[in-house]
């Protein structure tokens, strides 16, 4: 995580603190991916004129990609693309009383014009990978990179429907 | 409905002229109060710039309350919200793939600190009652119209009740 | 809190006494903007002679907004609608099993003539100060009040964005 | 149908005369049973003092069973179930939006202490016979009438099976 | 509870005893009414022929309500309204998973001709308080003991309501 | 399709005939396979007897699999189900109001114990496919046409894609 | 459980070790009537070559049926049906955003061609029963045990009811 | 659009030509942009080897961004996902009997690695211009064709509010 932001690649914002520590699986894949990245806490609603001018200014400062986080009626995704031409990548946060599905449209149903690239309801891991091939259109290294992750990730289920099948269903279920 | 509005009580707003035909009937019923209003077609998505100006002039162009239709992932009325001090109603419009839960989700489900007072999916003339009503706090004779407006409501019910069991079912339903 | 409620300009009103930790929130912010409000318990289904009179009294005893809050079928806030011509705001409250998507249509979906402003399932404080903007449009010094009360969240979210940025994500977490 | 209404047994009611067409499937049961019964336009929403006077008068006139159908919002069933101590069935009428599923909410979803006996979204005639078991309780003749009907409907389908297994599918789709 | 059966007015049907204690409830409120009851767990599922004969014989016995809770895909009471003639009463019991909306649907959405009369989800108590109204139609005396029970439930609120208003919100949310 | 149904392999059952041309793809992909198969209009409702003897005999008649059509509040394929030992296809047909997801949960959410095999909402034809699945099980000659029924979906879509490749999208949709 | 799975009549599969406390009910089912079937860790999404290849050799390797069951955007038993000719039984898992309709929707909605036989959300248990009775259809003794099977839950359900006029409900919910 | 397909930067991606219609505004805007891509009928479903050897050789080829659009229960855009580093943008389409939302779940719903960036249901227009967006990081000139694009947009905005309130709403509404 870039602490001044100055030459971050990506910008990951959301509007409460409180949606942290879910969108913390965004920035620590592209700290495995070695992408340089900064968290921004920045409200849509709460400081539109601060909201205005930081996403106004994200291409000039060199952000390639933006990955927003927002929940219940979540504007902050879609404003983001309304004021940057860049990518914007929407994690809809999942909600007490409805589960994220309010999340999830307020993100995902966006007007012809202003896309807003969606993930899942908490999937903010699924938005740093994202991101990553994103950048990687134009960086070969970084497909290399995924390419492993993804290695990883099929070595780690064959690896446990290895154990499965050696322990049986009761040793594996109890750890 | 005011052509210059400078002198407009309720400014009427939406993201798209397709969403007139809906949110007339929020003008009409001002009209049929005395009210001043004005139309816009303005987009928070499309023209930010504009957007964020106009909704900062508001108050001091003497507008009392705004009325913002919008759909889908409807974020005019929330942003009209986070840059006005006035009150802002919400009207959903209705969608042609999720019947407007969308539009309804993206309005209603505001966060602490930001509200908007939505109404029914396509409850535009609601919408324009809602604004009478706020404004008849501080002038007695609305408070006199929307009592007449209520009388006539009650009176039509009671005409058709009375017509129903002159005429009976049959009668009734064909015209 | 009026205990008497004589003076009051805000009724916050429920129909049990489970929904007051939720709706305290609306008066919680009157009493920060200096407003006189009261609390009822009063349910429409359950003494609806009581309800009946205490809703078409509520503008003679010189209550200018009423805040509703009800869940399930939640039929208070329209029906305080539908017996007083003041503006009436709905707060629909969660619920165990539909998550207060039941609530939230029983208030919003109102038919033409009868508005009720709903906010968010939950959104108590929001309802607060969506009477606050109301008022304020015939006292300019509430208008300051939601000045300062806005400045406030600004301050507060960039605080957060602050400390985020120099303390990094794992000690911000760690509170 | 009684024009007056002085002996009907079962009070038909709805909100506005545009569910009219779906409601009369609930009379004309009656009808075909012999139970006597009344249409009512009346709305809890635009003529409250009307309604609250109707069905706080219901038992006394004789009436046995209401049947109320309304859409959106639906608090008619609800609210008729708070002023008369006489069983309420709930017709929740199909929406535009979305379907009557906001419908059905208002109305089924009744806190406990006021029933409402809810039927299918537009399940007008399922209301009648409905209104006809409750009848039943206290007329064996009514008994014998409903299991003709039930007859009658296994006929219907018993005949239908016949024809199809004796024309083929093709010629019994032409009809 | 009658423990035999012999002589019950009212059967309470589910189809696992793990819907007892949400189901007690329906069978509480009879005994307040001082109406015979008995409790049956019988599933239409697992043991269909019993269910059947036990559905069949009802009338006959002397039972005059049925009241039948069922979750998931709740078929329970629509096939007791299918078996029997008397009016059946569904409790959708929530779920796990859909909060209980798959068994909303399940009992409320009958095809014509076979109607349940259907309470809120889990609202057991409100199917005793209308399997009572349906008895008084033909037992004014429990038309008084109802009056009675809904005159306490208005008491209830008005005490709850002159609590906190002499106490103030804080120490009645203390208890 | 088998008249007389003395052979028939595989019953398609549903309770109305309104269903039946949503469920003769069922048959007709039957036909196309070389199965014999029977249709029958019978109600789970309506005629519980007639429903009840039909079930129960299902497998003596030498029937495999049981293809239940039903819509709303779908009791038919879990009835059928719960009375015979053979595997049931449910098919969820599409509602006017709800779209059918009232007949999908009402078919699919079946509790422990009693299985319906759910296919897609008016899904059919996907319900002969699966029937032929099983019955392919054990008779490898099925498996072979089974073969040959994807090989031709296979090359439909080449074909289509060939198609649209060749002579471009403006015409190809021109048709 | 097979540990090899050489002989394996039933492949269950799910994509993460985090479905196997659910899935497990479906082999435990297979256990009880003596099926031989084999667990498997397999995900399309994460190591779609082994996936791709497993599923195509299903039949070659003697197993009848599949039963798949995964969460989300549910692919695996949609992707098996398309790899195998064999019948593929899906299982829904159950979410913690959005309880499991997206899993229901991503297995159950399968286009024409490709049907999975769905069963209830975290339905295991079911699967296995559902398999079972395919692989009756090929083996009388099955149809045996299965009807052991339906005469012990019938009989656990008469005990309860025994259990319950005998004790009361309040002992009977003492435990 | 390319008919080769051999230069092609963008593969847009469907399972049936029936999405054509719909899907073709991805490929619209891309001409706009003069981005070269190319239109392929695959489908997971019916031809998974000829779609996993497609989706495998896609990065090969040449192609940056893939563009899936799929109906129902959706796996196209997903498996794509499984099989290619490259990114892929879902487009959700409009189904008759839930509008989509099941399309939506299956693209949007992806488990943790394999993300797919979903746009609003049939938002393929959209999916064209988040592609333009990503292949803009690599191309200057795009985001220059992005702005100007967005300047039309904004300025037809402007034209109509312009127009609105030039001629008054009844003329405006009349064309």
């Amino acid at each position: 995580m870039n602490k001044g932001g100055t030459m971050s690649k990506v910008a990951i914002v959301m509007g409460s603190d409180s949606d942290l520590s879910t969108m913390r699986a965004a920035g620590d894949f592209l700290t495995k991916m070695g992408i340089e990245y900064e968290y921004n806490i920045i409200s849509a609603h709460r400081e539109p004129d601060i909201f205005f001018k930081w996403a106004r200014e994200l291409r000039n400062r060199g952000i390639k990609v933006v990955i927003a986080g927002a929940g219940k009626a979540a504007h902050l995704p879609g404003m983001c693309a309304a004021l940057t031409p860049l990518p914007v990548i929407g994690v809809p946060i999942k909600t007490s009383d409805l589960g994220g599905v309010d999340s999830l449209y307020s993100i995902v149903q966006m007007p012809g014009g202003i896309p807003v690239a969606t993930v899942a309801i908490n999937g903010a891991k699924n938005a740093g990978i994202l991101a990553t091939k994103m950048l990687a259109l134009n960086d070969e290294g970084l497909f290399d990179k995924l390419e492993k992750f993804s290695d990883e990730m099929a070595k780690e289920v064959e690896a446990k429907d290895g154990k499965l099948k050696s322990v049986g269903v009761d040793a594996f279920l109890k750890g």
